[in-house]
């Protein structure tokens, strides 16, 4: 099977001769599985990607979901799509066998995702937040609220929401209001309003089961007062049969620019519409202990932040191989050598500013996706590592890594989407063809999920600080640690080697010069091109990395692959990684041009 | 009147304080102007935008244009805004009183017309297309022509198009195909297809003026055979009388992501369907000599292009100051020092992050508008200066900057439209607030009227050649002077002068290198990057010349607008003129990476 939505051979080398993903296997926990198994995932989803979620992208966006009667209409290739896909098992593909899992590697399970998101990134979402929210609960809920919510999830019965933001309160969580009041049966019943619910309301399952933030009254001020809550639209009898409708209501639908397929609600809690024993409030029950909802939420927010970064990804994966589809078979225009007007038109791609353009998107979108699975790898390393040290380093790189797999794709890969349309000219501002609304859709990623200001300051007011500095520490040690290698190795990654070292010495020397100042006010104020520099130098990692790995690879063997994956790597460090420059200079000057800028000057 | 479409306070400043417009009015064709005509000019067209243009700006995107019986339907707010627009007589601001125009000086003009863009760019798209076709017709077209099309296009009873494009010849014209065979009457007949035409059809005007390129059988091959024709949608009878339906066809609309107030058309002509003499063929008046059809199609496409970087800026100017206005009055989060959670929420311009995003847009678009701006003053001194050495000069520098003019802000303020999503957060996801639209409709300039390639290879490997290097050594030599202006100016202006001066002399030594490579496909390959770089240089000399004209203004009126200035220039030098270096290192080093991509590794 071969598709425009990601590359299979760059999947092979990605997870075999890069990831050497198959080494997982000698773990008890893959020990059922093997390349073979693998690989019939991957073919799974991008059959299922192609057949049932490619086909109703397009429409999915120009006839978004409505209300009427109170319920939600959509097109109805939405729920066909997903009852395939729950067929299929995926949803549970990396959970244990014990709730009905694959244990699959995560690396494995977020590339045959790729292909979901790459297909269709709206419908694909609400899987994507019914994982996040079984995760959560098998993480941090009780054995009943797993049986209750996750299993049924796990067989496609149920969906699942994560209900954060409210309309006062979005980046700013210590706002939320909404409160949780706690009745005699050890339940509670929520008060409130939710905004930005993704998938809030639907009918493509029996049931939608809320996690909800609310606050108890009477506990600390701010995000110390936050607890979590499982809130049913439907609310389940210990048999697991449905009973009264909850006290949820929908209020209305946003109507987005892209990502259109996903319903995105305003919810109200308690409003008294819908009373299950004639009281008002919706029927909650708590997740674990009282005022930990935050840092179980972040649990859960490190994987959706990597899955913001991977539909980032795919979207301009997907966006990449159609635009270099289209550049083949556009006959225009002809060589800046060849003045002859009665010569034939050549492709587009023979111009070299369309190879640029191609090119800037390879080296984005597939540094990408190096990232993402490098998360995936982590993630694997973090919970299976045979030893203790090997798994908390990984969750330690993890943490570090996270909101620039979740930042970098978002707005590298929009980048890549821009490119497409501009691949093609006049026609890619049409709806006639895909890319625009890929561009559309990607715009959503650099907002969710926090936006690239709230990443910024996780990256460097957070991440760059904790433990003393031990995650930075770790993070440059293991890209100082590839250097290392490819010093080693063949000229060319010696001399890349050689200018990724001096970025990865400007990384360090930056950070203290920043937190040297003694100022967190002035510190933080350019956190978001810290964030992007520090990206860049992540990804022009990822691209050594693979230049390693190809020069391990057999020689005569897929030469044109690597070749483009050599030039790729070249592109990302001639034309990329120097960008990083004048940012690091701009970040040692102690910048305070924005911090200075007052109100009433604008 | 205070509207958030572009700042008239801003406005004001450019034209009175730094271009000294008002010294125009010594000018013969000025004479019977003033300071006061020209601010009631711009009262006129900021009124007519926000009371006309404005309102309907979402309702023509959410219904587009469609067709029904081979007629378009459209919202009837176009017609009634374009009806009233006509009785303004704006259409005709800066033509000859002559021909029925206000004779007002081009920069006063664009200044106005920016309004309009600002406020809904897919209405101002039929009376702009309409005005380049008339301005054409006046440059190039007979006595009769003019009396026929002209006039009435001045009285809003016709309006325009360019017909340049086919299917399978957009950036490549050489290889258009429609063919004008001549007739015993001394007029021609058409016979092609014509692709992307804006305000192709629709039935806001009695009539609809085509000028298209054409090839007269047996002239020659490629763009030397090109030649332009006058083909009217109903002919026009001597004494200005509509006689029979010219044999022009509607064949269908493009659905676009953006612009889509406009109707963008697919035309046959010649196709047979209206007859209007019983023979096939749409009838066409030769304009000017033959063969001549690029080159007077070029006169009105360097107006066209600089109005696609004034489109831009306006999207750009409109989408900053409703960021602004939302960041001023949203409630959210508290200042990084304040971690008191019951203290109130603060507006978010009060977080660091949030004034970046406002005074990188305000550096974009502020720079970009003093650019349009800065080239429509050249064009009136190109028009009206006393001497020819005056006039040449002006048309040499306008040549240069053209290219620069139309990407420039099609880049850049179009990364603004993203920062003032970016701003609103997910509200700025959704349609409830008007910045998407903006995006999407600023994201065809890079695209329509030479995409950003072409302006590339036009910038480098046509006007930076020219003349043995003429042009390039004017621009470089005017940035020089304003940079010796600075040098004798203030610690601050000065110390940014000194960059300038060093990117100006970058400029000037890699274009020697480049073409000093003799290798043209060599010197081209980055000739994008090099677009890039000497635009990132322009638009900061734009903002020494501003802060020049600041330094010249009286202490203690007005400061915050002039203490705002200042921090954008800094903001400009500090944050984006150090882009450039890595650029011109890639582009000194003759880069082969996009020259050397094969089309077999993708």
């Amino acid at each position: 099977m071969s598709s425009t939505l990601l590359s299979r051979r760059d999947l092979r080398f990605l997870l075999y001769e890069w990831l050497d993903v198959c080494r997982l296997t000698e773990r008890p926990r893959y020990a059922e599985h093997s390349r073979e198994t693998f690989d019939d995932v991957l073919d799974l989803a991008e059959r299922l990607a192609v057949e049932q979620f490619a086909p109703h992208n397009r429409a999915a966006d120009t006839s978004e979901p409505t209300v009427s009667g109170g319920r939600v209409r959509m097109i109805p290739q939405v729920k066909a799509a997903l009852d395939v896909f729950a067929r299929t098992g995926l949803l549970a593909a990396s959970m244990d066998e014990a709730v009905g899992g694959m244990q699959l590697p995560h690396v494995v399970s977020a590339a045959a995702f790729g292909f979901l998101q790459a297909a269709n990134v709206g419908t694909s979402a609400y899987p994507f937040l019914t994982l996040g929210n079984a995760n959560l609960l098998l993480a941090h809920g009780s054995a009943e609220q797993v049986d209750t919510y996750v299993r049924p999830m796990v067989q496609g019965r149920f969906f699942g929401t994560m209900c954060l933001s409210e309309p006062q309160a979005g980046s700013s969580l210590a706002d939320i209001t909404t409160r949780a009041e706690p009745q005699d049966d050890g339940t509670y019943r929520l008060f409130g309003t939710k905004m930005w619910i993704s998938g809030g309301d639907h009918e493509l399952a029996e049931n939608i089961v809320h996690l909800v933030l609310a606050k108890i009254p009477g506990g600390p001020a701010g995000v110390k007062g936050i607890s979590l809550f499982v809130v049913p639209k439907t609310l389940v009898g210990p048999d697991g049969a449905l009973g009264a409708r909850n006290d949820v209501t929908l209020v209305g639908l946003n109507h987005k620019m892209g990502y259109r397929g996903t319903t995105n609600t305003l919810l109200n809690f308690g409003e008294g519409v819908h009373r299950p024993d004639g009281r008002p409030g919706a029927v909650g029950h708590l997740v674990g202990p009282p005022h930990q909802g935050l840092a179980q939420m972040f649990h859960m927010m490190n994987e959706a932040r990597i899955g913001v970064g991977a539909g980032a990804t795919a979207l301009g994966y997907t966006g990449y191989l159609k635009s270099l589809a289209y550049a083949r078979q556009r006959p225009q225009g002809r060589p800046t050598a060849d003045k002859d007007p009665t010569a034939p038109q050549v492709p587009i791609v023979a111009h070299t500013d369309v190879r640029r353009m191609l090119l800037a998107q390879k080296s984005y979108v597939e540094g990408a996706l190096a990232l993402v699975l490098y998360c995936g790898r982590l993630l694997d390393e973090e919970r299976t590592a045979p030893e203790v040290t090997d798994r908390e380093r990984a969750h330690l790189l993890l943490d570090m890594l996270t909101p620039i797999a979740k930042s970098w794709p978002s707005q590298w890969c929009l980048a890549a989407n821009d490119l497409a349309i501009q691949v093609h000219g006049g026609y890619g501002y049409t709806r006639d063809y895909d890319v625009e609304q890929h561009w559309r859709d990607n715009r959503l990623n650099p907002i969710h999920e926090g936006t690239h200001g709230i990443q910024a300051l996780d990256l460097l007011g957070r991440k760059a600080t904790m433990g003393g500095g031990a995650g930075l520490a770790l993070l440059l040690e293991t890209i100082g640690a590839t250097v290392s290698r490819a010093w080693k190795a063949d000229g060319e990654a010696a001399e890349l080697a050689a200018r990724l070292g001096t970025a990865v010495d400007r990384i360090a020397a930056t950070t203290r010069r920043l937190w040297g100042s003694g100022d967190p006010a002035l510190a933080l104020a350019n956190a978001s091109v810290y964030l992007e520099a520090v990206g860049h130098v992540v990804v022009a990692w990822m691209w050594l990395e693979q230049l390693l790995a190809i020069d391990a690879a057999p020689a005569g063997v897929d030469a044109d692959f690597y070749a483009g994956k050599r030039q790729a790597a070249r592109y990302f460090f001639r034309h990329e990684l120097p960008r990083t420059g004048p940012q690091f200079d701009l970040l040692d000057s102690l910048d305070r041009t924005t911090l200075e800028m007052r109100e009433d000057w604008f």
